[in-house]
């Protein structure tokens, strides 16, 4: 959809569609912004994926950005967002983000491999990234030191250490949130006094509070939120829907939208609809039992259990402000 | 990527990358061209979303095509495969549909108020949705023949009936299968002599051989397959994959790959990694217990449980010959 002239009506735009609440938004980036301002928050832009919303948060002081894959930093550079990015896992291709102009790039490294990679491909700055509970990337804490001698070796600026507990951040009690994010950060904090520098980047939405080791939180999901964070009672809204329309409605109790998987992340559970129960979804469509009476052409709010793979489904955002919609974002980081 | 001349390795494509497998690609369009020649086959282009596989199925014969979208509709018009599209569900918007032109184009309608949009709106022809047991769009057989007349009176061409037999296509146990899809087109047959008309359209790649009431089958997943239908012992092969890097190997027994849940649709369960073991997806990264030692670097291919959604995740197709990769194909018909 081209939008010839904004705003237009919420009940207007073609469906399914991405929409996020600038109210929800802006509160949410200034509820953020007030516990951590500044460099005290790496925002991650893998959650949203719009150069338009790193922009508001670049705008709110955050100058440095998080990001998981080159296409992300590629085009955070050329939006002229690229005053400190760094891509928080290794990659199959350092050449690639050494190509970028326009900004500074700090990338990871955890391994002998892909030290050797990133320099050979010209990256000049790293951080030794450290596995502190959750099974993915990062070097054993105790290599670390071992690790960054041999980056400054070969000539590599080492800023810090990152680690992330991505096993902490969802875990409902917070108690045991905060233990468990203690036991990682422990971990990194003895990683880091092995590699030296100023960095020590980690956390995530889940743990913003938490993570008190770490001297920038990489959070990025708590600009919408979505359900499957809901349940942690942060000060974060949710304001993010697929607005979906209704098609069809059976005689047999149930109705169907016309959004179906390919439009929403399916990895975290079924997304919800609002005031009904999903029956089931397919690639194009939701089936849901109405609470109350829908007729064809009514619209259905559907909430994503997990924004990220949602958002990253899309090509446009929606920007609703009540039931205007005062802007049409790009997702303008989505593929690879 | 742009890719400035091919063929070019697999090895040397960026990764993650979508991958089809000529070979496995022209062998399954064949066997089901041989099985269900010309317009006994109404190929669903929500498997693929490419018009260039389209193209392949329309150079077998298949002149007809199925759509789930008002964006196939558009693309495959404007791709001048438009000889005889059908819209196999109810929209939101059937003026965008009657909007385009270059095209002959069915609606499915299945209530009074669809009939009356698609009046409305300029739609010419449709076919009655009848609700076969699947429980997502569709009238009630029973009330076939009133909708049919109600659309005849309002100046509509009524070509048939539809129904799709969802509930059965994917049962493994084939005579269990048949059963099922017999149950459903006897309803559907119910229907087609309460409507009348030459089409009556249904089926899926799970029942193609089985459902013979129809006069055209809408198999889309045929073309490439995938793990969901993998068990079903069909004549038709796997050819789609990820092409993913390996970036991080761990010395806790886990390595992991540069290709997350944001690249696969993960709604029929977890994509399996060939000769390895899934661990667990996260946005951008998969962990994996290797059978045999890996290094950074190192491909890996990863097997989706459900292409369609899959597919949809990404812009283009890389289409391979062995260890050539010999086309790219635009995803041309994602999004909405």
């Amino acid at each position: 959809m081209t939008v010839q002239s904004l705003p237009v009506k919420l009940q207007d735009i073609p469906t399914p569609a991405l929409v996020a609440d600038l109210t929800v938004l802006n509160t949410n980036l200034n509820t953020m912004a007030e516990h951590l301002p500044g460099d005290r928050l790496r925002p991650h832009v893998k959650a949203h994926k719009a150069t338009a919303i790193a922009a508001l948060q670049a705008e709110l002081g955050h100058r440095g950005f998080t990001c998981a894959t080159v296409r992300e930093v590629e085009v955070m550079a050329a939006a002229g967002l690229g005053d400190d990015l760094l891509l928080a896992n290794q990659i199959a291709d350092y050449e690639r983000l050494a190509a970028i102009d326009n900004a500074r790039i700090t990338a990871a490294v955890d391994s002998d491999a892909t030290i050797d990679a990133a320099a050979a491909a010209g990256v000049r700055e790293v951080l030794i990234d450290v596995e502190i509970g959750t099974p993915r990337c990062g070097c054993d804490p105790d290599d670390a030191g071992r690790l960054a001698d041999k980056a400054r070796s070969a000539g590599l600026t080492v800023r810090g250490v990152m680690g992330y507990e991505g096993h902490a951040v969802h875990i409902v009690d917070r108690g045991q949130r905060s233990a468990t994010t203690q036991t990682a950060t422990d971990l990194l904090l003895g990683a880091h006094a092995l590699v030296g520098g100023d960095v020590i980047s980690g956390g995530g939405t889940g743990t913003f509070d938490l993570n008190t080791a770490c001297t920038e939180i990489q959070a990025g999901s708590y600009v919408l939120m979505d359900g499957e964070y809901g349940e942690l009672a942060l000060p974060f809204l949710a304001g993010l829907h697929i607005e979906s329309t209704v098609i069809s409605v059976s005689k047999k109790g149930w109705a169907v939208g016309d959004c179906g998987l390919k439009a929403l992340g399916m990895d975290a559970g079924v997304p919800t609809v609002d005031d009904h129960e999903v029956f089931f979804y397919s690639d194009e469509h939701v089936t849901f039992i109405p609470s109350s009476p829908v007729a064809y052409g009514d619209r259905i709010k559907i909430r994503p259990r997990h924004i990220d793979p949602t958002i990253a489904r899309h090509d446009r955002m929606y920007v609703a402000d009540g039931d205007d919609i005062v802007d049409v974002w790009p997702v303008d980081m989505r593929g690879w």
